[in-house]
């Protein structure tokens, strides 16, 4: 799960750029913006983390899981530095809206008292994540991503769900989530 | 709907700031940033918007709603600059993500054969429209907030939604959404 | 002068990225970043437009250098959405920061009562203005640009200067200078 | 040296805000803006960093200035992150533009053979720093600042530069330096 993104010191020959008069000149590039790649890394980290969470449960049992889940957490999220706007898929009520970590590590793995509700998403059997961005808006050091993420299980079901993410770069390298809105499609 | 916010050129006396060292000094401050009164202006506004436009449709019929929520869209939605990151409450299927300004249009007055599951979401008999934020994030130029959206109409029906805005101010004071996720809230 | 830069709605395959999983489906990216391009641009802009008024007031006089110089300051710099941090390589004392566009004016082609010492630095009959860079920062919607920029006169005579940009790109597309330090090269 | 500046986690009762309903409800505030507040603290920062260094230049030699100083580089600069675009005041010819760490630091303390014009700025016996704002930009994370630092020696002289900074907050809290031009006052 560890996303370390060197940060972008190039340097680059002048002669690359219009302006430059001598080939031998060095300009020195600070780029703080995310990039698309980045971007696209971040959101297949999140699928790859689930289909983790989910194995190790499988594999762990819930302790497992749960320390896998805690670090995926604090990897990929923004929760040390504030609240982060997070509306899962199957959550509700009074406990729809999880802007504390301990409110989405219920989320993930369950079997939290004060998350009466929560099954534990990550405990399904998945055995794949697929995302189809619809739109993506780069804005400098965070970026936001909308479209559906497909979900299949060990026995071919399939859930699709419509998927929100700002992600944000951080000067260490590391990219966290500090929105992630996420809801069944509409039917009537 | 127009919600022009004068830019902050506020000219102080520097005799506010610690490092002062004469009152007749001036700093002068440019300030892009959107505040927290902006934020909360903008989301009234939309909430004002969909009322009008329910109402011009209740007086003046589909095409006084539609005059109205062209207007309104052109000036609360970015879409002259590029994809808005729209996922409308009851939107679905192949239709679910409106990134032109066409789809907003659609999915709020309807009467579109290329959205035929689009009723209208604002030609409702909307009577209030009331926004609980649980989280607002500020950066810089934007905000994001999430919350509930509750909508009663006129015969006294609730609909309570989650939603996810991000907000942008530009230089030129108008606040515009580039992201809007609504969704219903979930229910076994 | 004018320098639109179309905004980067890009509608690409998603092919492209390694998420995708049907070649035939689309994501729109909205980019509000400026780009290396963008900003040599700009700067090449600056450049080019002291060439200009220099040459407009050795054809034209001082009617047409003042009114090009107005021009580039209206679409080059930002002073209509705030205060400008600019301090001109010549301008000292009180007068040494203009953060109104009447100082940059003056400074640019004189003849101001108001601002005494200046003696129009663009009527300078300039031949060629050469920028090389040494650090480029991107940030977003905004970049820095520190380095040298080399004057050459008519005659031959040759002024180097320090100079610091930061260049922001709106919604529209144009890009403004809102800060600009410039500054002799220190000698003993 | 420490400037640490907890991030903003504020819970206000939603009961503030013009759309709340109800009195207990909260609404969290993930606030990721520098403040006015910390664009000075960071300034006074360095300003109290300098006379420090001249202090322990003073009281402990080289070793100990060149050890205050090396930490407030590490603390005040961003130069883990990229390279700084600096100018400092008295920097000239090819080393004109300080990029990286190493360079920053001769020019404090010199005695550093590869910049053999750094006499070290903050070894001279400087006894008061003080900063006078002309313009502050607030840009979300970022801010700059430009006006004049006036230093006063322990004999009574008086030194008046033209200083530029970029300050950049970091999601730690943390407050850096992207950016810093400082230059004599031009003379004719």
């Amino acid at each position: 799960m560890k996303r370390i993104f060197p940060l972008a010191l190039v340097v680059c020959t002048a002669g690359a750029f219009p302006n430059a008069t001598k080939a031998q000149e060095k300009v020195e590039i600070f780029d703080s913006n995310i990039s698309m790649a980045q971007v696209l890394a971040a959101q297949k980290g999140w699928c790859d983390a689930l289909i983790t969470i989910s194995q190790d449960y499988r594999t762990g049992g819930l302790a497992k899981a749960k320390a896998t889940a805690t670090k995926v957490i604090d990897q990929a999220y923004a929760y040390q530095y504030g609240p982060v706007a997070f509306k899962p898929t199957l959550a509700s009520g009074s406990q729809t809206f999880r802007t504390a970590k301990e409110g989405a590590l219920a989320y993930f793995v369950g079997n939290d008292p004060k998350f009466p509700n929560d099954k534990g998403f990550a405990l399904t059997p998945w055995r794949t994540c697929t995302i189809k961005n619809q739109v993506i808006q780069l804005n400098g050091s965070s970026a936001t991503t909308m479209g559906n993420v497909v979900f299949t299980e060990m026995n071919g079901a399939v859930t699709t769900v419509d998927k929100t993410w700002t992600f944000v770069r951080e000067p260490d390298g590391s990219v966290r989530i500090v929105l992630h809105h996420s809801s069944l499609p509409f039917s009537k």
